[in-house]
């Protein structure tokens, strides 16, 4: 019994999966949610039943020590004991080191740790995820795998930005990019997919949820991504604003009487769809008020659609060439208006759409172009949990030799 | 004889040319210079000849009474009387309202006053040369020719930014765009050499200069542009850093113990090619720095050819079609180097250039692609002045009939 269990802590729930790594299958899911507040909740999910247990979850610790008793006993039992699960998988937003998932050792575990400056909602949490791991299934083996390690890859000319150079060096502003395991996973999913080596493929990877980022994936290498140092960058999201003329934040600030972290929270939290449309940040609300001749909500959503366009330009240019552009995350899989409109008037790149195949995919492991079209599109759900435990096992199986 | 006088006016200097219209010959050109300040000195040629007056200059008023004495009188005399002049043309950055140029009628020139705000720095240096030359020239008629006019007709998914609509609505921030008399200038040139409608060309114009900017040109008219609402945006600079994470300017400003104002100083002159290569925001420099191995004069080189590639794709997807590429401009026109970095692994967009030709070019206008290149690509030296002088021509002359 190969087991793998995955972790993706916030500061008050922890999102949970054990996978079978034989067959890559899941074998429960679930989340643990108001983690030290009143009215906790588990949600378990084991081959087809669902349960929801509500009982007061003080601490992370206790969560999982609640979730394991799950995994162990009574009607809810899917494994004999502990050492079933063979190793742990964190999700982990960021390290400024690591090219790839490692194991969480002491110096490892700091190095994380360095970060919670630029991760202050999010660490914390991640941090309190791996304490507890580190406790419920000790002895076992711990691994990080980083949103950003992925883009690692990327050339200096796409990761430098052209600001004093001092604020490079001494504090690490570049280019990092995030949503690096979902790029990863969707690219090498494709390369199985089409029968080819990932190495001989350019693609272009949509992630499209409720945070959003393109990534050129060349030979399997991420060489660029839409991302910045924060998850702000490139394109519009439900409340952040993506790329604007950063010089723009000085007359905003001054008309709008606010300070530079007040108009940091203008374009982090009230931009978007939500600031443009003025009617939701969720992207499906939108598109329903565009149907109901909402113009707004149809500016918004032309320029999200444009501008993903232009980064399948630039990113096609970027590796000089374009095989294959795939949608993936909450968007990117279940909004084929979205679709249709980012890849109409794109023959000139060599991409034609299959409008019925598209408009009935909602979410299906599927190509949506037409046979004849020289880029294939594709659409194919993320899996992050099945590439953290990958990574995970891996590290597993390597300190068994 | 029907001539335009073109003024460029700044706070301390203003540059000018006299252009004969039958034959859109220069006759002669030049600049006042230390306007205001001790030791003024008119440059003026004519006729392969240059005339250096050192001359203290008051005022613009002064500087244009001198320079017309020098038109009408003495070894330098090339009109034999001032109304051999029929209009003045003016360059000025800014419209809000006018998709054209138009005639300086008094309410055009509160629309224009109007715009101080956005360009303190410039603005009213403009404005005391119109001033000037409504004296100077009094009876004849002055037109405003305006740099982002020609990007007026960006459809919103290219001008809109996605902040809060109101301040859009209240403020007026949107993309605008800059560089449009010049990017106009060479599209409509190089139909002419095309031997093609402009209407049916897909065009992407970079105006590569201390200031740059590219320009989608579909059918003559901008349907995109790398700047926004200030001319900092897009493409890095000499001393601008272009488009970067907007909620890096947060941790930025944090870390050098800036404040906005601070933080906006920083990118606007402090950072492109200077701040990243620590030699110069003169390209050539930074180029000869290269060539002596100066790693990061290496990366700002990369960084911006790199920048210009990606723009090229984008805009390719966004007009679905690259017809042409033009390279105008200081170090459009200049720099063979970055013509060939730029195009070099842009075969999938259909650009080939032949080194040869391009390693040649300094500037003469000139294709620079191969033969069998489907994109071409050629050079053509600006000249604002002459689509200056043709706008205030076309007023003049429709107010004749």
């Amino acid at each position: 019994m190969n087991n793998v269990f995955v972790v993706n802590a916030g500061s008050s729930s922890l999102k949970y999966q054990l996978i079978d790594m034989e067959s890559e299958q899941v074998l429960v899911s679930g989340n643990c949610e108001r983690i030290g507040i009143d009215g906790g909740k588990i949600t378990y999910k084991y081959f087809g039943t669902k349960k929801v247990v509500e009982t007061d979850l003080p601490n992370h610790k206790a969560a999982l020590d609640r979730v394991v008793d799950l995994l162990l006993s009574g009607e809810t039992k899917v494994i004999d004991s502990i050492d079933d699960i063979v190793a742990v998988g964190h999700r982990l937003a960021f390290s400024r080191v690591s090219p790839c998932s490692n194991e969480i050792t002491p110096e490892v575990l700091k190095d994380i740790e360095a970060t919670t400056e630029m991760f202050p909602l999010h660490l914390p949490g991640m941090l309190t995820g791996i304490r507890a791991c580190q406790d419920t299934f000790s002895g076992k083996v711990q691994v990080a795998v980083y949103d950003n390690s992925f883009h690692l890859t990327m050339p200096p000319k796409a990761y430098m930005y052209a600001i004093p150079y001092d604020y490079y060096k001494d504090y690490g502003f570049r280019r990092y990019g995030y949503h690096g395991t979902s790029h990863r996973y969707v690219s090498l999913r494709l390369a199985k997919l089409l029968g080819k080596p990932v190495e001989e493929l350019k693609i272009v990877s949509c992630h499209l949820g409720n945070g959003s980022s393109l990534c050129a994936v060349d030979g399997g290498k991420s060489v660029d991504t839409t991302m910045g140092y924060t998850a702000l960058a490139g394109l519009m999201m439900g409340t952040r604003s993506g790329d604007i003329d950063p010089s723009l934040l000085l007359p905003m600030a001054q008309k709008a009487g606010l300070d530079l972290e007040g108009i940091h929270n203008v374009i982090n939290k009230k931009s978007g769809l939500l600031g443009v449309s003025g009617v939701s940040s969720d992207h499906r609300d939108v598109e329903n008020a565009c149907a109901e001749g909402n113009e707004r909500a149809q500016i918004a959503i032309d320029m999200l659609n444009y501008q993903i366009q232009k980064y399948i330009g630039s990113y096609a240019a970027a590796m000089n060439g374009l095989d294959a552009v795939i949608f993936t995350a909450g968007i990117g899989e279940h909004s084929p208006g979205l679709r249709q409109e980012v890849c109409r008037n794109m023959e000139f790149l060599g991409i034609q759409i299959d409008e019925e195949k598209n408009a009935a995919n909602h979410g299906d492991e599927e190509e949506i172009s037409t046979s004849d079209s020289r880029v294939k599109v594709w659409v194919i759900p993320t899996n992050e949990e099945l590439m953290i435990a990958r990574d995970a096992y891996a590290i597993y199986q390597s300190k068994q030799k």
